[in-house]
């Protein structure tokens, strides 16, 4: 299989998150894409192709442009009103509060995002755009033909919606690649959010679209971030009724209750009569993940390769979530060589 | 004039906020309270009192029951999650999302804030219901004929609305006075908020009402916290249509431009024909606030403090923001001699 990588992931490099009530090193780091590498490398999986530039119309088919404007924009602004450590905001626009962008750059920060735990420096907006553009040159390999490429993305998108950010997400590699394919002859394409987190981006994105299919088996919102998406009852709307489903799962699942989800997931996606096949490669389902609350072992993700491979589309790989640094190279590359392996 | 006080404030002491993308040691403190006590004290404003203790029911007149449960449990349930630091939020929920209050710690946390700058400890809940009790202590000594009373809150109020903390504030305590006020015999209240920032919580709780005028005064939403409340076109809605004025004045405004808005605000408040006065007493438009951008100096304060008296009004001061720590007592009690001096 062949895997699309670009070191310029290596600008999003955070000082500190917020998390657990505390500023501490971020867990998404440039090291969780080094090791997944290193091990693509170890196995032997395929050669390791460089993205190349697809430039800002494939973004822009998925997010806002006063969006995609504000992240060109935010580490200049910030660092024009006298700072020079990592943005981060210090409010955000709930319920009942109005949603108009402000002027300054704290305003816009807090407008774009829904959390704190994703900082922005100087060079994030240059690693969001490498990060899309491994998706999009993953995806016009599988519009060429081929079975299955992984796209190595970091940071990762599933988090990131039209016009926020948040999740260590900025761009939605995922949803980015899917509306690529959308644009470049698949009638249908479906997308499977296997990260434990509840891809609510990549739902909020696609909710009211009948050709694209989004499934996503994840923490359960009442007791897991990002909370205010990724209940059961969210099936899309309008005239995407229908083509939206979450398996949400509670603290403590383990591989056998989490593989009948994937399975039911499996089914509906058969009977939605896809053309490509998106998945959003999160390991942070492992048993030993610092922040996540599932049991996955490493030959776990061997089984969920081949049960991807069994769905029989040309198939994209995209990197999410992982923040067992250790072990996150052997339990992402085992999804793809049991994909391999049953192909 | 009587100040009504209580030491309980102190609970509140937060180690750390997030501002400017940093975990600092919070502007709010302890001392800020203890800076305006002393100067009441040196100018023999008049009596200190403590508070009597009003229960819950005043709280639940204008506050979610769900929102109060939550405080009430927060710090016993972050403990429980094995944690000891300051309880932050890590995401909010933003346009888009769903409105359902989660299950976990976490979560909660999440659902009722909208800031990363307030952080929850031990004595929050204890610290907030006694800064509530100070203001109610004060409305009842309006009720009874006093002329202008000052309740020297802290933590502050302004920013909490129904369901949701931040901006340093967790009760609304002047929204719980003017209820008070309205509920013992007040036909009409008016309340003038003369704090820095848009008293966004004080509006929300107050929107659809005609009985309780709002009006505030403070540094433009697209510039400043909160940012998304606070606009001139925020007037009220159903029969509190026009029974809101927001005066959002932009960064660098000095006594000139913000007493002209003071005036246009005093001359809306005597249109509307208001039984009592509730003032959010915030001096943080002073020229050296370490976090604002207004250039009032202190001898306008007592200038202030005449202009309200001069609406003729049972008056209830509640002490709100300002951290020019060292000058915070000279100007705060200078609105209360400029009061007492023309009443
Ligand atoms: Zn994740
Ligand atoms: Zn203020």
């Amino acid at each position: 299989m062949l895997t699309i990588y670009s070191e310029e992931h290596r600008y999003q490099d955070g000082k500190a998150e917020l998390i657990d009530g505390q500023l501490l090193p971020p867990f998404e780091m440039p090291r969780r894409a080094e090791m997944v590498l290193e091990r693509v490398r170890a196995v032997g999986l395929g050669d390791i192709l460089a993205p190349q530039d697809f430039g800002l119309a494939p973004l822009e088919a998925v997010h806002d442009a006063r969006y995609l404007a504000f992240l060109a924009a935010a580490w200049g602004d910030w660092v024009k009103s006298g700072r020079e450590h990592d943005a981060l905001p210090l409010n955000w626009q709930i319920r009942g509060m109005r949603a108009l962008e402000p002027e300054s750059i704290d305003g816009k920060l807090s407008y774009f995002s829904f959390d704190a735990g994703t900082p922005i420096m100087s060079g994030t907006w240059r690693a969001a755009q490498a990060s899309a553009n491994v998706a999009l040159t993953g995806a016009a390999r599988v519009k060429e033909g081929a079975r299955g490429v992984f796209s190595l993305c970091r940071p990762p998108g599933h988090h990131a919606a039209e016009d926020y950010y948040g999740g260590y997400c900025f761009l939605n590699n995922a949803a980015i690649a899917a509306q690529w394919l959308r644009d470049h002859g698949a009638a249908k394409v479906a997308l499977l959010d296997i990260d434990y987190h509840h891809g609510n981006g990549t739902q909020s994105i696609f909710y009211d679209r009948p050709d694209v299919f989004f499934a996503s088996l994840h923490g359960h919102p009442k007791q897991e971030f990002p909370f205010f998406l990724g209940y059961e009852d969210e099936t899309g709307e309008g005239s995407g009724e229908g083509a939206n489903a979450n398996f949400p799962l509670e603290w403590g699942t383990g591989f056998e209750r989490w593989f009948g989800a994937l399975q039911e997931a499996a089914r509906r996606i058969r009977t939605f009569g896809a053309e490509a096949l998106v998945i959003s490669l999160g390991v942070d389902t492992y048993k030993d993940d610092p922040i996540s609350h599932f049991t996955l072992d490493s030959d776990d993700y061997l089984q969920i390769g081949r049960t991807i491979a069994g769905l029989g589309l040309p198939t994209l790989f995209v990197m999410e979530g992982g923040y067992a640094v250790e072990e996150i190279g052997v339990n992402a590359v085992n999804v793809l060589t049991g994909f391999e392996e049953a192909s």
